[in-house]
């Protein structure tokens, strides 16, 4: 029977499969699979950042597990835009997987400064796309098509398989009057949607917010109003490093106020060099001075545009705040714009930021002078509506904004059977005569710590974990080789318990507790390490819960001589 | 001329000093002392929850040292409500300074609840007062005013002083129809202002919001209209303990709608029973029922009340949403409830939990099912209109919040110099002549872990956050006594920093390491266990960061023989 059916199956055309190996549970870490026969491209390779309980993580990138083992059909990555949770992980998974990446020119520009920070520059290969080519790679061909979003360059993409067509919005917003370049190919979209359109993977971010999305442009006139207002202060304006638009703004106002601008906080650098040398900005005469050079004009005649708008501890903007930025202080005298939203996660530190610059006298504004790079609801329903697919696959999100969209996909009369819901590492397998998912690869978190990737995994969390709630206990022995006698200790140290010097008897009756459990071993002949270790964990264990109500690590070392 | 000065100010009529000993940099901790000769009183005794990095924290009291060094004149403590902000340090400071705590009669009950958990209502006094008492304390009168909150019986505080009337508004809003007892009593209010007051400290949580805050009442219909929806499910609602009048709403529709009544959460039994005890919570019979009962009754005949709507992740509604709760599993027919918005920090997890819920088939509804507790900017006005204070002292809010209320009373004409924005620990003298800052008294955090108060400081904290961050590498030796000779070891342990059984080689280098540093030291003739751990804690340390990047505690001992 199996035989049988396997056997149909050959005769029959394959199916595509649609395989999100990242990004489905969280706003990160996107990395789709597009499987095809002996064909498999991949859409993006973000990395996402460390939860709270992630304890000293830099960042996490996904497990590539499945790709790993299907290496020899994996012909390249297509990258919709250059924002970290898209691109980030390239140079990890880059370094197993060497094939080609594809995208625009402004992501490219950003994806080549990350490969020449790891050294890689000359080991991958490049392909800048431009909207409307095609590029075939195995059994695909893939058309990228323009959109908006808070950075320039952004791309949808119509994946032509097979078995149908396929749109990935990638990150997207409708933006009728963008500050740079054209709006989104609307035209573009609705002519693919009269060919059919198999799939759509739609970015879910702002599925649950009413509305349209507001355009970029409305900002800058924010910002105008906002120098008109404050024409006797110094500006200092904080944003998102790769939102060169909204850079390209407060840069239009300072000129149009007669302000130098001074670009603080080594990312923001980076992008602005990168987007001006690739024509993606465009920079007035001598308006960029360094920092260095404030000192030479008035206040009123400089803006400063910061990294640092999340509460990043070690951003620009935080180190201006408390006080530890070496070539900017905060005065009384300074207007501070939060040109951004916090990201959720984020709200705690961006407040303690602002608290800090309001102490130090300036006038903080934090509200309004932000719009997001995301479709909201009556965006996403235009985009359905041109491209009006046969099946819905809500991406880009965390599990209530994909239900969110189902919900809009529902409403548009979509048949909710043909609205999949995916998580991370379903194969869903898809064709004109239906979809399903079918199976589940290997998915996970890889974390990134220092130079080290992979080594830190759930048994060292758990015990970062531990120590950092009630730190750790030491006991120390020698003890005399043959006999078991000890020779030295047991002895007792801790760090992150309790402050020694005020615990003494605690630690002395401590003391004692060991001294007692050791005495018992030995009455009991007890001389298994392993054996005695265990005495001294509960003993000591007990005895500290019973005290304190906490659990620190216990960690005996017997040594032998 | 000091001493010129000082005669003179001895012949002068005294000055009142308010002290805010907590409360000023944050939502949280309120304690403000009021002194005027030999009396001092207390408004508030409040905790307030540990921060991110405060590791391992279960609370955090004020440190009373002020309070401590004057015992002698500490004539009581006044409460203006049962919020944990306000009452939460209650048991640990009256063990130091016992003296009599006057509140209203919910707010006693809650306090009781709380003394006799730490044993301890046998050695406090309490007195309940009635809105419109006075209680004569040393020089002070103090009169309790009928406010609105988010709990019931809150109070707002004359207290006339030998220099002048002070009105404290605790956290208060003005609610035109509340669910239970009266409205902000304004008369007196505006009877008391009409006698002069000399300062006003006013609630600030909200200054930043426009408009009014909506009444209580209103949620009470927003619920109705989610019991007329969704007859056909089973209803779970989750919402702060404290806010009886919200579980009076829930327990309302409930008996509308023909549905039994669990409650779920320890804390969450706790407030209703001494709420209905001291019949702040009227009952319809026999609508409560216990969580096991809960399976004699179909889905749609029931509602469960639950704690947890702060996504934290040991309360009751996590563990439903997590599956480990061992009454209640979440199901598809579920309809949850978010009476409650997410407390700046804690956004994360009330998302994750959200998730969860959805995950599991839930429908979630998590938006405007709830309003504050706290003044907006329009009822901000009313309250200083009505109390037209010579002074303003904006209280109960972080720096920003402190800065908006300064707006609004500038903006009602105050004068600049007439508004105090004061930190803890600052001491104002204030009188009819003039107010200002005149010392400032010691103030901070007292961490409690566990049953320690106390004994978790800065240097545990930051050896905790070290810990976190990249674990603990320990190394052990023993030496001989006499001739320092290496016996045993230098061997290494780790916890929290690499999976070793992936980093065998890393290891087995670090152990070259130290079997070189020993063996320059013995070289050297170094026997000075201070200069043999530096030693060690330097070769290690170098080697380690260049090879990860990372820098875990090290922490080598050394035992003899």
């Amino acid at each position: 029977m199996k035989k049988e059916r396997e056997q149909e199956n050959t005769n029959k055309k394959s199916k595509l499969k649609i395989i999100p190996l990242g990004g489905l549970e969280q706003i990160g870490m996107n990395i789709t699979a597009f499987e095809y026969e002996d064909s498999i491209i991949v859409v993006d390779c973000g990395i996402s950042f460390p939860d709270d309980d992630m304890l000293g993580i830099d960042l996490v990138i996904p497990d590539i597990t499945y790709l790993r083992d299907n290496i020899d059909k994996v012909k390249g990555f297509f990258i919709t835009h250059g924002h970290e949770d898209h691109i980030g992980a390239i140079p990890y998974v880059l370094k197993e997987i060497n094939v080609p990446i594809y995208a625009t020119k402004l992501t490219i520009g950003i994806i080549d400064h990350k490969l020449k920070e790891h050294d890689m520059l000359k080991k991958v290969k490049r392909k800048v796309v431009k909207y409307g080519q095609h590029i075939n790679l195995g059994c695909f061909r893939v058309e990228f098509i323009k959109t908006n979003h808070s950075i320039q360059d952004a791309a949808a993409l119509a994946i032509y398989s097979p078995a149908g067509i396929v749109v990935h919005t990638g990150d997207f917003k409708v933006d009728y009057t963008p500050v740079f370049g054209d709006a989104i190919d609307l035209q573009r979209f609705g002519e693919i949607g009269k060919k059919g359109v198999l799939a759509l993977l739609c970015d879910s971010t702002n599925a649950e917010r009413k509305g349209f999305t507001m355009s970029e442009k409305t900002v800058g006139k924010t910002l105008d109003k906002i120098f008109d207002d404050h024409k006797n202060q110094r500006i200092i304006i904080a944003t998102f490093a790769s939102n060169v638009d909204r850079v390209q703004q407060i840069i239009n106002s300072a000129n149009k106020y007669g302000r130098k601008v001074a670009i603080e906080g080594r990312s923001m650098v980076n992008i602005i060099s990168i987007a001006s040398e690739l024509g993606y900005l465009s920079l007035p005469d001598n308006i960029l001075i360094e920092a260095d050079q404030l000192r030479n004009y008035p206040d009123e005649q400089t803006v400063i545009i910061t990294t640092g708008s999340q509460g990043e501890s070690m951003a620009a903007l935080s180190r201006m705040a408390s006080g530890m930025h070496r070539k900017v202080s905060i005065k009384p005298n300074d207007t501070i714009v939060f040109s951004s939203s916090p990201i959720p996660g984020n709200e705690k530190s961006v407040t303690g930021v602002i608290n800090e610059l309001m102490r130090k006298g300036a006038e903080v504004i934090f509200q309004d002078v932000h719009v997001s790079g995301h479709a909201c609801q009556e965006d996403i329903k235009l985009i359905y509506s041109l491209v009006n697919p046969k099946y819905a696959i809500p991406v880009h999100g965390e599990y209530k904004h994909l239900v969110a969209q189902a919900k809009i996909a529902e409403e548009l009369g979509m048949d909710k059977d043909h609205i999949k819901i995916l998580s991370s590492g379903d194969v869903l397998e898809i064709d004109e005569d239906g979809a399903e998912v079918t199976g589940h690869v290997h998915v996970g978190n890889v974390f990134v710590d220092g130079l080290g990737v992979g080594d830190v995994g759930n048994i060292v969390l758990r015990d970062r974990q531990h120590l950092a709630e009630d730190g750790i206990i030491i006991v120390v022995m020698t003890l005399e080789s043959g006999s078991g006698q000890v020779l030295a200790g047991p002895d007792i140290v801790s760090r992150g318990f309790v402050y020694v010097r005020n615990s003494e008897s605690l630690m002395d009756e401590a003391k004692t507790v060991l001294d007692n459990t050791m005495e018992y071993c030995m009455e009991h002949n007890i001389t298994d390490w392993g054996k005695i270790k265990t005495e001294v964990k509960d003993a000591l264990g007990d005895f500290v819960w019973k005290e304190t109500k906490r659990r620190p690590m216990i960690m005996p070392i017997i040594m032998e001589v």
